[in-house]
């Protein structure tokens, strides 16, 4: 396997030269636990500048599935669900987190991996015209992922759009950005920092898989949801005792705009490695725009790609074809792609 | 509303007059509370001689949702999660009563509220094959409901095959039966309470839509289910202060048939309902087998029959046809048919 | 067993005859389920008035856990905890019903069953005075018991600097009435329904172990508690199908003061047998005030009594002697006094 | 701040410099995310022999909290609770992780933070004899913490009683190894890993404070709760994506005695702190053995202590005395010792 390039996921180096050299300088200061440091509380400032969103509380925790599990449990009340797309993590890909604090996944009608604002406007509808509403799981709040499982993306008229559903329904609105460098890089979304702040009650900047060894940052605007939210992290195993080391790389990620800068990065190798497959032929799962590709093969093909690569086959379709997934990181450099593609 | 005759459900009324006369009779008796006086013995006694199960573990509940969040707690590990149809009464209508105890229901397809054990092999051969298996919930057990929330029933050669995919895929087999005494009064589906208790690790007897205040008895027939169940019940708020009151009514349920004979008659002023509607050529969602009967109507004859009947409208079809449940119960007479459909 | 007088608890009878009356004669009518009927609709407007408490919700569940659980759950939030007395039911009895909702009852120093206001407002103080609170379970609900476990009860003055507390700490304040007629029928206390519901964000008034088959009804006077409570009596399995017959019980009980009626007579009975205890030099565990007494007594006396009555030993205390419980309820006679205590 | 030395935790700066070149040297490598990687391979490995346990399954979570919740959810059944000090980490600091799984923690009496086998063995007793048994909370396991809260330790003889005790009521044996590193260090104990391997049904080691950046072993001795650990972790939040942080780090720690080497280290400089306090006649609250001093001072000297050194006061006694504690780490140097204490 050592021999191959690897295209599996954008998790599986270690993290950007810059995270690592900030972390070094630093290993032999002594600082105050759980978050409480001054690089944590740069890293809070810096963060909540990068939103235009000074009155917002952010938080750090270690991976997505933690902060999934974190904001749900303390966003809803114990007789409510989260709307998601059938594609959604926290439906498929976290062993039943949600369901653990207690909350249902309501699945609503998606395309792409992405939700629209009128199947959950229908989804909420029918809940309340439903005479037995009581008897159901009352929808409380709205998952989106940005960029999706699919490596699709919400456009600002979009989360607009979701935003006014929300508000009519009494929803929050919470959006996990485990890809969100990979997602603002994208300008023709219209959706930045700012406007997440504005339009979300509550969404994450990935670091993950945009550099950093590990980490998540939540961002919380809604006043009535910030109360006691570290409490609630301890509770649910997610304050890290070293607090200091995602304050570190959240400060490196938002210094000087390394975070956008791996963001586009990423999209970059993406799309190089997307024109690579189109160019003979390839089509693709999903529409190709961040960093995550869905490209469908025949056994054969797929078979001739894994000679020379690590990715990830999602499914099989009933037509026989495979949907593999290849993934960019802020590691993946171009000779990678040239490899996969011998010229 | 007081003139109209009432098919809305089958506890619409109090009970079988022969429970209410046990319950006035021993209403001075003075004995251990919690189940564990003389009537509850008793009633244990004829239940597990009515399914051929002298080792089983019998208990009695208030409710059909207690019964079905106890059950699930007990039975499955925390990483697990419960098959179910769409319709199954867990995956809609307990509101999230499931999830409350940190369990996802894992919807696997159906036809007219009946699972398949293939489509349940196929589900849980997905699951094995998937490299990401331990990311998502495993299946723990399989939930079935006899009769089906839309009045169908299973046959013994369903129950023998879901009762291998089971074994073959290590999950506990539970049914859910609200309406069992509908079921068993249908003998073409080959299934008793002897072949429920050999076929499946727990399953309920209903009480309440079958002439019972209230009272759903839990047969366990597993012995690893067994252990401390009478604790969870406690837990869960399901072990009744005066617990005889379960006994009283299941002992007059089980002494001398009356239990089939509610079944029967359900069954037979559904049976002579159903064919009401069919001599005036209305059409049903599901097939009308057992006490519910799903009338597809429009808009004016629902309204018509409005005026004259208390009933359920379940939905209504994307080609504006009304989903209307009639239910028959013990207490459902003749008479009250006639007075719907008058000569 | 059957020849011993029994004094084992309160809840070892069926119901009073005018509740089974009213169950009896309106057996055969056809109503809404859920407690959506007009028994529970009057039932409901019965408490409020005796309350006076017009804007108060009332909500009727089936038994004693099923009300702690339910209300825990509806009222904290994921991160707080439920202050008790070490007694407290929901913190020895209760099979860890409370810590199933995900809450830690935080046990707070007592004296024969009950709190004070001084040791909650102590225990309050230590927490935020404690720089590590933010890592410990916040206290978010003061619960207590009027009666308590140990027959005793709160005076007016009690209640109203417990409650100066919870308002200073933020905290919840909810009685759990099991026993509410008995220690309702002490008027010394200064507490009855309209203190209670002004006191109270939310209490139960028992029926249970007052005469009825079963059921505690839940006054909920705090607005931010009222909204979707029965969704989440239903998720907790405590939506009983035949609501009705817990309207029908508790209209009966409040129609013309039946239930205070029976809580003097319970604590007629009980002082009765107090005295002829007192009469024959034995001491209490606890005051002696309601219809619940603990007689101290060695293992002879202990084995003497057995012969004629059934009554429960609590527990051994270090110099042998026994904490025995004796309880009277609406069913108890003066003959049965008579028979443990023969002239 | 800057200018006081601190002994504040254990976790107050970044790594060991050779697990943060360990981490460099790797840092470009792609690996299998999840744990799945060949370092977490070898770590695991490494312990397994360091532990004489081939059969051993290991672990790697990043927190202490989280390893506590996860260990307790896959262990116990919904009814059990866990034994546990007063002191213990589970019952204080955990902001109610424990009872968020839906478990009790069930205080038994400890002196200086250590539980006795007799203790434990009378609540075990009390409970099984108690006929009201079915509604309290079931023992499951017994939670040791080594060091214990208090910095005290347990020694062979007492491992070992209180292992025949967990045996004897069907309790399983967990230790809490947050700081084993330094109890591991005290060879009077009696107890290295092949003993905790031997002993213990799941114990873990702690890596955050021996030189870690973070991260938890977690070992499984007993067959039948190894099953699906990783679904369980993933469910709440433990399975790091870029899992070879912690093999990495592991692999370092245990590949030539390193990690016993930092825990002589932590008690050495806690030895030479301990006995400059001593000298100048302070007492301890606990006797003073491992890596955490608990220093007795009045209000006068806390303050000039205050004025060179970062530390945490627990408590104050009733009569005025500070509990304050002083924590060495892998970093500790006796330059600090000495600025603390000038000749």
């Amino acid at each position: 396997m050592s021999e191959r390039v690897s295209f599996q996921n954008d998790y599986n180096t270690g993290c950007h030269p810059r995270i690592l050299e900030a972390l070094s300088k630093t290993n032999a200061e002594r600082t105050t636990g759980y978050g409480l440091d001054r690089y944590s509380e740069e890293a809070r400032t810096l963060i909540k500048e990068a939103c235009c969103a000074p009155d917002a509380d952010v938080h750090f925790l270690v991976g997505g599935t933690q902060v999934n599990l974190t904001v749900t449990a303390g966003v809803l009340r114990p007789w409510q669900g989260v709307i998601a797309a059938e594609t959604g993590h926290i439906n498929v890909h976290e062993a039943g987190a949600i369901e653990a604090t207690g909350h249902k996944v309501l699945v609503v009608e998606s395309r792409d991996g992405l939700l629209s604002a009128e199947a959950i406007d229908r989804f909420c509808r029918m809940f309340y015209d439903d005479p037995t509403a009581e008897h159901m799981v009352q929808p409380g709040m709205i998952y989106l992922s940005q960029t999706t499982e699919l490596g699709t993306v919400y456009r600002l008229n979009d989360l607009q759009e979701i935003r006014k559903v929300a508000d009519q329904w009494g929803l929050a609105l919470y959006v996990d950005g485990a890809r969100l460098a990979s997602a603002l890089a994208i300008e023709e979304t219209g959706i930045d920092l700012p406007v997440l702040a504005e339009l979300c009650d509550v969404f994450s900047i990935g670091g993950t898989k945009c550099g950093a060894l590990f980490g998540e940052a939540v961002v919380i605007t809604k006043d009535s949801l910030k109360q006691d939210f570290r409490s609630l992290m301890k509770q649910r195993g997610g304050l890290l005792a070293k607090g200091r080391l995602l304050g570190i790389q959240y400060r490196e990620l938002f210094r000087d705009g390394l975070y956008k800068e791996i963001g586009r990065h990423e999209n970059d190798m993406a799309a190089a490695l997307a024109s690579r497959f189109m160019a003979r032929g390839f089509e693709f799962f999903a529409p190709p725009v961040s960093n995550q590709l869905f490209v469908l093969m025949d056994e054969r093909e797929e078979s001739l790609f894994e000679e020379r690569a690590v990715f990830e086959r999602i499914s099989i379709l009933e037509d026989g074809r495979r949907i593999c997934r290849f993934v960019t990181s802020f590691s993946t450099e171009m000779a990678e792609i040239d490899t996969l593609f011998p010229h």
